[in-house]
């Protein structure tokens, strides 16, 4: 791959250029992840995007949202693209944006561009190169990313970590079930959307946003919060309700992070914590290949069966691997 | 340090050889680490103390619960060492067992060994080296090895990695309390101990017992336990009551585990733990020299200006690790 012809090419907007390059970053290679690491060092630094991050368990309602929300950005000539970090796809192969017919208007849509879930083995990689995907997107030239996760284990973490703002996507519930939000999500969440206040469930909808507008009021401020976030609000996907309203509360936060330092500072700090991650997983991938495996298998079962310590086994596999001992 | 001689004299119970031994598995410069790892190796195998993890926030009364019990064991001949993982002097530099004072007469006990938590920058490493303190002392032919760990953060996860048994020590308290211990916690509980049934308090502790017995009957079942387990219990460290039938209920169990395998299984679980974290800690520990962080340091402020990205700055830095790319 020519990394300067490559990089031309994503920046004015080659779609294919851009699917090359994503499926670069997800290689798990030795010698793609320095092509990849070459490719995103070359590209325009200047262009930003808003990213997105979005959480909601199945259910909810949002592949719906996306493809309503999605729309109603691209009728605004806004260039929108849909990235996701699926843990289970991590585990399973598969993948929650695998399927494109889930939002297939927006699939169609040519101001819009979809990439599924890389299928990978571990949780942090997959997070590791959707973050490099949505630098990719963003010097692509698109004005919103979104990236989609399920709320399980760790992800919405992994994703806050790559986001300028979160969006929690909940469905309409009884108070009772307020409490199956776990805490740690809420307190990353910049807006809750009620998603599904439509016909039947409006009222229930309507109960449920003042629930949660009220546990929002209760949480500690955050420095990042202009007054009256984070906030709660109602939509329907389904009946294109509230998405305006919405996309306008992002705007407004976005902005007024952006008027007082913390857009900034929060991409500085995202932008450290994956470059310390990066240098760790490397480190430790050491331990990926087929000959270390092996040898970890040897050196674990010795140690499982009493004959050695695990710290001296420790400085076996340290020696096998050409380190310098300690 | 000659490793066959301390080997020698911590088996034949010289309480300094051990002490020095303990040093030497805290220090974290390399070629310690390599003597410490050695050293391990070289120790008899055969030996096994009943290793007692025991967590209880500040307050329930657990130095006294510990000067107590190890005065009660060490009473029946039993020889006893104490150890600490201290989440807290991992950051402050303190340390919950630095004061012996704490428990000055097991500490005046020639049957008894008391040893803080080293003081060192992050839990793993404090762990870790806990982890080998325990093996140094089933080495010196202690009977009962008690970890103790206050409530706080990962601390009690680490401990049960390096424990055979969880004790979980709590004071009286009302039933609203009992949401506050952590769910992950009950659940690795193997006894828990209602501490302070004495005086005033014993109605409340008989409460508070049958409260947390209740909850205990409604986890789910581990295959780890016989009926009846895991068991809530009340003692009295001041007054010395119930400290006999905890010791039997705790020998019970780890008898029952035994001769049902499950004792050598996670033996054998945590052992493979340990030399993995031991294999990842050494790994990364290439960051840990002066150099090593400065060049971090200016990779990470370059990198947080939006100057380059982060994968580009991580193969930069892997490069100057001499490591290969990748």
């Amino acid at each position: 791959m020519d990394i300067t012809d490559t990089a031309q090419r994503i920046t004015s907007g080659d779609r294919r250029a851009l699917a090359r390059a994503i499926t670069l970053v997800e290689s798990g290679r030795a010698d793609h992840r320095a092509q990849a690491a070459e490719l995103l060092g070359a590209l325009p630094r200047e262009r930003q995007a808003l990213r997105i991050g979005l959480s909601g368990t199945p259910g909810v309602g949002k592949s719906t949202f996306i493809e309503s929300f999605g729309m109603m950005l691209t009728g605004q000539g806004l260039r929108v693209a849909v990235l996701a970090v699926d843990p289970s796809s991590a585990r399973s192969g598969g993948s929650i944006l695998g399927d494109k017919t889930r939002m297939d208007r927006l699939a169609r849509d040519p101001k819009a561009f979809i990439r599924p879930s890389p299928s990978q083995t571990h949780l942090g990689g997959v997070a590791r190169r959707t973050r490099e995907a949505v630098a990719l997107c963003e010097a692509a030239g698109f004005d919103v990313v979104l990236i989609e996760t399920v709320g399980v284990g760790q992800s919405e973490t992994v994703v806050a970590q790559m986001a300028d703002l979160f969006l929690l996507l909940l469905a309409p519930a009884g108070g009772d079930e307020l409490q199956g939000v776990k805490r740690g999500i809420m307190e990353m969440a910049d807006v809750i959307l009620i998603n599904k206040a439509d016909g039947d469930l409006k009222a229930t909808a309507t109960r449920t946003c003042a629930d949660y507008a009220g546990a929002l009021r209760l949480m500690r401020k955050r420095p990042q919060d202009p007054a009256g976030f984070p906030k709660a609000m109602m939509v329907s996907a389904l009946e294109d309700a509230g998405l305006n309203a919405a996309w306008a509360t992002l705007q407004e936060l976005a902005d007024w992070r952006r008027e007082n330092g913390f857009f900034d500072k929060t991409r500085a700090t995202q932008a450290q914590y994956w470059f310390e991650q990066d240098v760790r997983a490397a480190l430790l991938a050491q331990l990926d290949g087929a000959q270390a495996r092996a040898e970890m298998a040897r050196l674990g079962a010795e140690v499982a069966q009493g004959q050695t310590d695990p710290a001296l086994a420790a400085q076996q596999m340290l020696a096998t691997l050409g380190h310098k001992q300690g």
